[in-house]
């Protein structure tokens, strides 16, 4: 047995939910002569949930995200009757040509990861039975761009309270401590971690930052997810004021730019930028990249930037989300993921066969689907 | 000075998000010539928020709740113009013709805390502007029994995610360990900790209990809110599997007779008792007084009933909210009386002045008033 | 049967190890014919102890420490043929003299707490078969003006690491906080809590205060202490920086007026101030005393000095023991005290039994004494 | 610069303390003209302090530990006149003979790991000037077998209380879970885990277990550190009791053999195991594997073994230091490191310099190099 899958069955091992699913699945067929089109990163424990699938019926058609691709993995995944595209070196332009070719596959049940499949099916007119958007940052999308035009339910995964604690807050919020460790293998005792956003990933990532020793502030502009991390015993503060005295700065806002190369330039030198968003562009890493005089890999996964003033910056991963993009670092845990493909298991499964219970648009996990995940999670957790 | 009005200024002090909402109510007196009604307990802290309505040109009268009263301080409001109804030596019937009473004054906005006034205005066919009303209790009636029968505005205040994070979870949490504490000096490291409701107190007893060393257990019929408990790191478990291993059980559900003299009956010798809900009830008091053997008080603010099966349990403060009935107890933090009356007086406020733009019925605190009290509750923390 | 009675009956309850230390003095009776002079706290947690060694044959005559005597219990322990000097209402003279006819009573064995005891009879010329000293403070008399000159064994009841970290660090750390909770009922969410001393109380401090909420900072002459406070997570920092920061002082050194009256000067108006360490002249309560222009009672514990300069500071509990003092605190857990007291017990029956196996002047507790008292204490928290 | 000069560049800009001590080495020379042999992992942190011995004057001789060097690393130095013997696939044999090369090299200093250089060169009627030993395990070799045996000073770097405190717990019990984490990606929170030993590694790895959310049991003999494991909150039992409850244990004890294949043979299926201690017979990995009727590798760092009694565990890093060996992993924070090897560089000059102010034999370091290190290292945390 080859290392990649020895690997996938020690993942399967500890994935008791989703595998109970799979014999659900196995047994009745839900998507017997369904395609499914898969937005996901291709990784050890997201092929669980394509296997699963592809037992239940479905011809899965996978695409990972750019940079994420384990492309091991995605041959073994080829063998084994599920189609996966592009690999760990596409770029931008390659991965829009994947997406295209997803889209041309008229998918009849849609796993989407950033609504970016989503947005191509719409302006291509498609009417999958339905879709699962992953991210918030997808959800973001549908309740913008694509507000009110979307004609078969979306299930926001992400919109789960299920995902927002278990992945979110605590399988995100642990991750990103532990991969800025690994990254960078400094002391964190006392350091001042400036965790931007205080959201459900940045709720978490102050909680395991304290309990790593560091001295966390949180810039939130909502007044009272502010007045929430006060009163957890955060510092509260403008990021401006932070500048001089942060060591660490972690993203996690889901909005774009909101360390500009100006906030870096006021840094003490060796400051450490690290992004836990969805999309590489928190950090206003191209403009970085323009401004900065010189550039040196610091360890793999850390890239000095000398400034024109002669400060200097350490951004972990070039600003992609630390949790997944640092090597040697494997993502959430197995267990979380469990949860998340559960969530997603059991959503696919009602777009397949009972579309008609939804309504069109974004959506959240319909609430016996929470429930039933969530008893699941509980019972194995006190095993 | 008399102890009670030094205590008071001791107090003022504290609150200054209150204060400065003071000072523009005697600026612009929003409830000149109106009658405002106040179901509140009567002490120190509550004592700052009904001055101001006065200044705000009020004629307030003001009831306390059943035991809870500060004779002294009823008297020292008395001669400030400030009407108190009842003592802490109020039983049943007492209160009730004191709520007539209030009733019958016809005010104009009300403050209620238990929903009990609201219902005697509803059931007499009283209008006045608006009420508020403090507790998650209280709104169970709102939208229980009265439900599309409240022909005014009802603010819930509790709904605000300020005072469930803040006071319920913080305040309401940190203090009723605090108290458990004080009423039995006993140890809690190592003791295993029951907590019945994982709602915004539960996590706050589960959270401050454990940071007491205590070891938590969660009993929550909620499965996304039990598995909450279990990512945050506490055992999440049945009552009836507690029951020979809990030391101290602390109820926190809302819901009435969680804890049975059944359940007593299958605890541990000697097992603590507490509640934190606000009506008495969680634990089933009159059926255990009914069940015991003999009674013993046990310090000041602890019973033991001997059970026929010649099992003992000590109850705390006879099931009473345990973070303020506990002698030498001061209720909740200022800095969070201060919150939650700033909620309230900017929620009278709107009332007064504005209840048209509300709508009829239970209702959530308005945006814009959570917004700028989180605000100034953030500028006074990191003061 | 009276309160104080009952709650003797409770506190007894939950004190086994030295309730099965009892059973066997009561069968052995290693006290026959000898009088103990026992230097305690007098509350229902000591009188267990002083029972016990009545119940071992021993003639008690107990004398409390200044402001602290339960008087009721005084009475009852009277009652009970265990002689008990002074009451709560002693001034410093009063005490001398009672210090006096227990030296005078030419005990066999002899309980100190703070040295005072032993240095009479050290001058006098008395030689009892030896003595135990329960405080840090007691100890560094013994080692500094005492030292060479003590011609029987005293056992440091404080030294043994059971007390440190059970006692010190557990119980003063979690009942100071509780405390100055009491005391206060702020919120130290996010206040800066300055630590004075990082001993084991002053760690057990720190501990608590940062789960309580607080933001931590501590003051530590010793480097090897203050590099373990920073691991540890907090702030380290000098009194200087700290005068404009802190919201709360806590004293924790042993040391005498480590707070001055220029120190408080520069602090923040409203500072708190508290003193955790046995002497009440960590902070210079007498200078303060001096300096102030008023003084204020600001509830029941707190009193509010105003400085020439306009500032004011609120001490509380004059800067006595602030977790004894305190009204409505009870001091350490009755757990806690059980450990304490049964290290005391098994000391003081070696001291009878067995002197010639104890060198001379100060000493730790014995190891097999510590080793039998943390097994029965971990046999009990796990139960 | 290749990468792995880019890393020591990185390293050494986090290594403030002992970058100071090496600008003051390269002026005053303390080791001119001496020979200074040095056992320790060779990775890019050793390397700074290798280099600066060098600067100092030294001929230096490195060896790394078996199974721990980086090749490319050693070839780096090697070009930068530091001799260095091994690689990382030597066996056993292959060291000893490496050792053996060390010790005819005649070193004046020695900076011994396990003291078997020591051991090597008191057998052989060696006499440096004095040797400093990292581990504790090489502290029991001294204080046992060769007991008043070594003619000249060692220096127990571990007994240091820094190395205690900021390494052995904050360091080495962060890390150990972190790597746990690494290896297995497995969710902890709620998981028992159980650690054995409750020395400064045991005691930051329940912390830091704690922290990551698991139900940490803590096996201790020693019945005051066990007091010590109880009172911080952790549950206290034996090992046996643990069995079918334990799903990852994690040795931290000192000893040999304290896990068994008997033990192993009772726990449930899939139990991980781990080691944190300096050698890899903590866990009896030579008995699992003559026992086991199947391994197989899941994942990188984990063999799971089948038992005759067909259950299954899932052993890391094949008992080896869990912290440094795991792949991915990078052993100790740099500023730990920084700290551990300023202990040791100005304890090395200590010897070259001025050897007759020390006794002979084992001793702790020199109080003075404590502190001088401690406020150095508190100095830069605070910045």
């Amino acid at each position: 047995m080859s290392d990649i899958a020895r690997q996938l069955d020690f993942v399967s091992d500890h994935m008791p939910i989703i595998r109970g699913i799979g014999r659900r699945f196995a047994a009745g067929r839900p998507f017997d002569g369904l395609t499914v089109a898969v937005r996901i990163h291709v990784e050890p424990k997201t092929a669980v949930l394509v296997r699963i699938l592809r037992d239940g019926g479905a011809r899965v058609i996978a695409l990972g995200n750019k940079g994420t691709t384990n492309d091991e993995l995605a041959e073994l995944l080829q063998r084994e009757d599920i189609e996966v595209l592009g690999d760990r070196a596409d770029d931008d332009s390659t991965m829009q040509a994947h997406l295209a070719t997803l889209a041309a596959a008229t998918p009849d049940v849609v796993l989407d990861n950033g609504a970016e499949l989503i947005e191509m099916l719409v302006a291509g007119g498609e009417h999958p039975r339905g879709a699962t958007e992953e991210t918030t940052s997808g959800a973001f999308t549908l309740r913008g761009p694509l507000k009110g035009k979307v004609p078969f339910p979306v299930i926001v995964i992400n919109d789960s309270p299920l995902k927002a604690i278990v992945e979110n807050k605590h399988g995100v919020g642990q991750s990103v401590i532990e991969t800025i460790r690994l990254a960078t293998n400094a002391l964190l005792q006392r350091r001042r971690m400036v965790v931007l956003g205080y959201g459900w990933c940045g709720r978490g990532i102050a909680l395991y930052g304290k309990a790593a020793g560091a001295d966390v502030a949180v810039v939130e502009p909502d007044a009272v997810k502010a007045l929430e991390a006060a009163i957890d015993g955060f510092a509260v503060s403008e990021l401006e004021d932070e500048l001089e005295r942060g060591d660490v700065f972690v993203t996690a806002t889901g909005a774009v730019g909101v360390i500009t190369v100006d906030h870096m330039a006021g840094m003490k030198d060796n400051a450490l930028l690290a992004n836990a968003g969805h999309f590489d562009t928190e950090i206003d890493v191209v403009g970085l990249r323009d401004a900065a005089e010189s550039v040196t890999a610091r360890g793999a996964d850390i890239r000095q930037y000398v400034l024109p003033n002669g400060r200097s910056i350490d951004l972990i991963a070039e600003g992609k989300m630390v949790n997944l993009a640092v090597g040697g670092s494997r993502g959430n845990s197995i267990e979380i993921m469990d949860l998340g493909f559960s969530l997603q298991a059991l959503s696919l499964e009602r777009l397949a066969r009972d579309p008609a219970s939804l309504s069109l648009g974004d959506q959240p996990v319909p609430a016996d689907i929470d429930d039933a995940v969530a008893r699941a999670m509980v019972a194995e957790m006190m095993k």
